[in-house]
């Protein structure tokens, strides 16, 4: 088999990658591990910068986004018994963000590659990269163990955290930066109306909660817990009343309470690699970087990830420009690291952390400046909204 | 004897605070440990806010202030090789900073307050305060050997950090929290040209470097070193090497090196006491809190809380009411936490730590996000020139 890209991972990288080239006439294939069903099944992130939404509509995917995502015009923070609204369309001159789940978006996007006729194959083992430090890279994997060589141009990594594509670069050319948080966020998602049409984002004595939504008749939730709780000792039940007991009473009492479709524990974490391009391999998203999702930039990251890389490869076959290319890790990276200091912020002024007295005096005085500065609610929301690509 | 206010301390907040006083009638004493020219001799900080400069000319004492201080427009950032202008009038709306050392203040308000005839004692001895739980204080002292009582309405403790104001009072009423940074600046002061005719601040990979003045005549310059260094090991001929070696190349050329006038390591701390009232105690300026010295905040800080104490004891001796001395701990408290995160800010983002690879991109990310942002420039001038009283 040959392809022009061969795109590793059937997220939402690999496939708005995909679908972004396949518009362009650009030939790929796409190789996941898992099965469709289970990739639907992750349970993700679902708030969109204007960007992303942008990129969404270039690959011709919004008509059930565009018809059921909410635009959300501002969110709000609570603290000290207070609460203070961040308006983002006013303080960024009418940008805003998109309520739309990255299960709806993956959906979305799998459905257009059907719709293509364009190659993916699911549950591929055994999956290996080679040579992309030549000019003929390949990757190899076996389908219902009958092994397959896939030859091509230039192979995109858009396997996640967790996937070989990184692990396929030898480890001296690569760096690694990490923080790892030490608290992890209880997440809960249910049928029922969200508390509030808005985002809300809450420090309390407690520890930090987080009202979010993926529509109007369903909440997703999520409470700060220490990494050595674990999800069995979590009811429902014991989810709202501490839930709840976090939030300000205006937003508690709008609280609906309703069974769990879904409830789990994740950590958090800071992660960048560098460089995102080893010679015809470039990575894309997750595999390259992860953020603590207090700020919603996770999968907004991969999105612009995807905007450079799709450019440049368009470049090179338009023209047979390799600048588009040799510039990506460094203006993916640019933004990236800017989307990390902005989650990190936002994950340190909003939790909990067994600190000094002054820092948690520190982490006061920045929630007070920000409610009482309108400059430092305009940077916040630029950030929120999303920096320009 | 007998005064209204009874003030400890002869630095600027205790002189402008008397001045302040004097003007609306009401009676005040000095007391202070050390002579005044040990007070003049202090070498301190040099760049007032337009609040202090509003201040000054409440008090009077601005004359020389307005012939002789520089007006800043802006200061700049040197970082990675590039340096970026904070546009400080531009960005806040025609706000300045006026450069004018503490020395120069403190001689003013001095001048000042001989020239009213109001009582100062210098060189006192065992200054103790008494009573001022109840509504009769009383300071007590010696003056050559001979002990003296003054009976007061009101003490202010504006006697700095190692004044014995804060003290005196008992430890479970007061609340301490710190943060001592691991390094120091090693200043020098001489009397040659500035490099800039703006402040240069640098962050370098040899470490913090500040360009700064006090005159177009004199000029004040910093380097960090670590808390082990000894000043005795800094020629004036290293230190300029040193200096040089951390800015960039276009200011680097037009440092002019020459013998130092004073040349001391000093290092840095955030500090900051709570409440800062104690019945009829209050304290000011750096008897209740110290900054690092990057965000230039210290002296205007002391401003700002004898702003706040002025305005209540005038209240009080004009209608009797206690309101605005009730207020003034929480009210400058509020404004000091927002100062002490700014200065602390700074600190963080212009310093080199010996931390972790993944702090050290965050920090390139926020002056990164600083150089890109018109919103992240205008937080950082707005803070700059001081928030508002």
């Amino acid at each position: 088999m040959r392809t022009q890209v061969a795109i590793i991972g059937a997220g939402p990288s690999g496939l708005l990658l995909g679908q972004l080239l396949a518009r362009q006439g650009i030939d790929n294939v796409i190789i996941e591990r898992r099965s469709p069903d289970y990739v639907l099944g992750r349970i993700r992130a679902g708030v969109l910068e204007q960007g992303m939404v942008d990129l969404l509509d270039e690959a011709g995917v919004t008509e059930r986004l565009h018809r059921e995502g909410l635009v959300h015009d501002g969110f709000s923070i609570a603290f000290g018994g207070g609460r203070h609204r961040i308006d983002l369309k006013g303080l960024t001159g009418g940008k805003t963000v998109t309520v739309y789940g990255q299960t709806e978006v993956t959906q979305d996007l799998m459905e257009a590659r059907s719709a293509l006729g364009a190659t993916s194959f699911y549950e591929a083992d055994d999956v290996a990269l080679h040579d992309f430090d030549g000019t003929s890279p390949l990757v190899s994997f076996s389908l219902n163990g009958v092994r397959h060589e896939l030859a091509c141009d230039f192979i995109a990594g858009c396997d996640g955290f967790h996937g070989m594509s990184r692990k396929s670069v030898p480890a001296g050319a690569i760096q690694e930066f990490e923080r790892v948080y030490p608290f992890g966020w209880l997440g809960l998602l249910a049928d029922v109306p969200p508390a509030e049409h808005e985002l809300v984002y809450a420090n309390s004595e407690r520890g930090f909660a987080l009202c979010s939504m993926r529509s109007m008749t369903r909440s997703r939730y999520y409470v700060q817990v220490s990494l050595d709780e674990h999800v069995e000792d979590w009811s429902d039940e014991r989810f709202f009343e501490e839930l709840r007991r976090r939030l300000p009473d205006d937003v508690a009492t709008k609280v609906t309470a309703g069974p769990s479709i879904e409830k789990s524990i994740a950590p958090l974490r800071s992660f960048v690699a560098e460089p995102m391009r080893f010679g015809r391999l470039f990575l894309a998203g997750d595999a390259a970087h992860i953020v603590p999702p207090t700020g919603a930039k996770g999968l907004n990251l991969a999105a612009s990830d995807i905007h450079y890389l799709s450019h440049g490869l368009a470049e090179y076959y338009g023209d047979g420009s390799m600048a588009g290319l040799d510039a990506y890790s460094s203006r993916a990276l640019a933004r990236i690291w800017k989307a990390e200091r902005f989650s990190w912020w936002m994950t340190t002024v909003l939790h909990r952390f067994t600190d000094t007295p002054f820092d948690r005096k520190i982490q006061r005085a920045e929630l007070d400046y920000v409610a009482s500065s309108e400059t430092a609610r305009a940077a916040l929301a630029e950030n929120y909204v999303g920096l320009p690509y």
